[in-house]
């Protein structure tokens, strides 16, 4: 348990590293007054995060050999709209957050609209990458990756997810109506990461049914985790503000379930998570700590 | 003259029926808590603009042949992007216009997150719908036609021009800068217009290089002819606030070549664009109504 820890941090901390590196490329600053646009996106996009969903990207690809150029791509154009949703998701009228990642969330340390347009530069960036040959030679692969990432993204995933979380303040969900919204707005992202090294593997219908289930159990079992934590509530390790869906009236996992069942759902869910990754053997270990972690973490 | 002009207007009104049709099918509003998101892009995509970029797109695609049902899938695209920018430059922290298209703009309609949400969701749409492969049985056209929305549109196109305009109020911009800020933030979208017919046409290199002359030159004539609109001022007929670039001290084309000279500049433009159709011949007639438009209309 220990040594699978040590090497997911490994991990962790190497593929941090590699996405910092392909975003300092990314975003090379140019000489003009689109500056200050490019220094915003610099200031979301580099030197945060856990890098979960690259993580994810890159270890799906390592069960089929791909390449860790091309899987890195892929995991950066993830990011990119990961980066992007939480950038949105922080503005005034949004959750309007002062924190994020331990650090002035992007419109109290630049301006609303400089947040908004660096979202959305970072939104188009995630598909400019996938289009780009750089991704794979297959073009039937890229039209694929942009397909699953949009579908992901827009009103039928995360960005429906939103709105229903916006909207849960007024409305009183039930079980099924919280899972459901988790399932859109952070579930369908991370489900497009093994979807995604499925497609850039030509993984076969099992590989990818496995994987979906995977994908989505982790899903849930990160969210009901993430309950967890607001209750428990420390935002110094969480390095933003805790307690909000509280203080919201919002229904969480936590909230509907108690604590004891949502961390006993949590850990059946990860249980589950592992079980669907048989298939893979010894080479899907890194996916089995990743399913560890979502209920082992502290912040 | 009058005979094209009316020929134009025919094909607006029949492309501006069918890019309706095509965002209700799209855009049909689910049963739960999503709704509100699909009624606010519904909002927003149904029913206003002139619905010029698919024009150009379905203009663009006539040249090669290529199937309706096809350059029409092509336009709304485009078109996402362009009513998601309108979106979020309508919002309080950048243009902050209560007026669009003659009704109240989506963050008044509905309300400010609603407003992002919805930009976000038709800025995924566009390239959901261009990864389908309804759009073109090759997936190298696909991802071509993905790669080239996604560059005009993010922070090397239009989002960077609009970092450029926001800024504009505090730096003293001269002809070249306005020129650079107008071919960022309008031009790269209608440049991609023409270049996505020419990659569903897989137009040779001649042709594409001179629907770019084309795009570039009728682009510039376009907002040169907004600013002359803008200084000469009828809310009424333009749908929107006008003078605002004067109010908020920003330089126009107009400030700065005066409306005599931006008035001759831009029918210089629109000769110079119709000369780069010449390869197309009798082909082009409704890409030279375009061309003509955009000096002679009021609104």
């Amino acid at each position: 348990m220990e040594t699978q820890s040590a090497s997911l941090a490994a991990a962790l901390k190497e593929i941090g590293a590699e996405i910092d590196d392909a975003f300092d490329g990314l975003l090379a600053v140019p000489g003009d007054a689109r500056a200050r646009l490019y220094e915003a996106m610099r200031y979301s996009a580099i030197g945060g995060g856990k890098r979960m969903r690259p993580l994810l990207v890159v270890a799906g690809c390592d069960l089929f050999g791909v390449g860790r150029d091309r899987s890195i791509r892929v995991g950066l154009a993830v990011e990119c709209i990961h980066v992007y949703s939480l950038i949105h998701d922080d503005l005034p009228c949004m959750d309007d957050d002062d924190l994020r990642r331990g650090k002035p969330t992007l419109h109290r340390a630049f301006d609303e609209c400089t947040a908004i347009l660096a979202g959305d530069s970072l939104h188009a960036l995630a598909f400019e990458l996938l289009a780009d040959e750089a991704t794979h030679e297959d073009p039937f692969v890229r039209a694929e990756l942009v397909g699953a990432l949009a579908r992901a993204s827009g009103p039928a995933g995360m960005a429906g997810g939103q709105m229903i979380d916006l909207m849960a303040g007024e409305i009183a969900l039930d079980l099924a109506a919280v899972t459901r919204l988790q399932q859109l707005k952070t579930g369908a992202l991370i489900g497009c990461c093994l979807e995604a090294a499925a497609i850039m593997g030509r993984a076969p219908a099992e590989g990818r049914t496995g994987l979906r289930g995977y994908a989505r159990d982790i899903g849930l079992a990160f969210q009901i985790a993430d309950d967890l934590l607001d209750h428990e509530g420390c935002e110094e390790r969480a390095g933003k503000r805790v307690g909000k869906d509280r203080d919201a009236g919002k229904e969480t996992f936590v909230s509907l379930l108690g604590a004891e069942r949502a961390r006993a759902q949590a850990r059946a869910l990860v249980d589950q998570a592992i079980d669907h990754l048989r298939p893979f053997g010894e080479e899907a270990e890194l996916l089995r700590a990743v399913a560890r972690f979502a209920v082992e973490r502290d912040h």
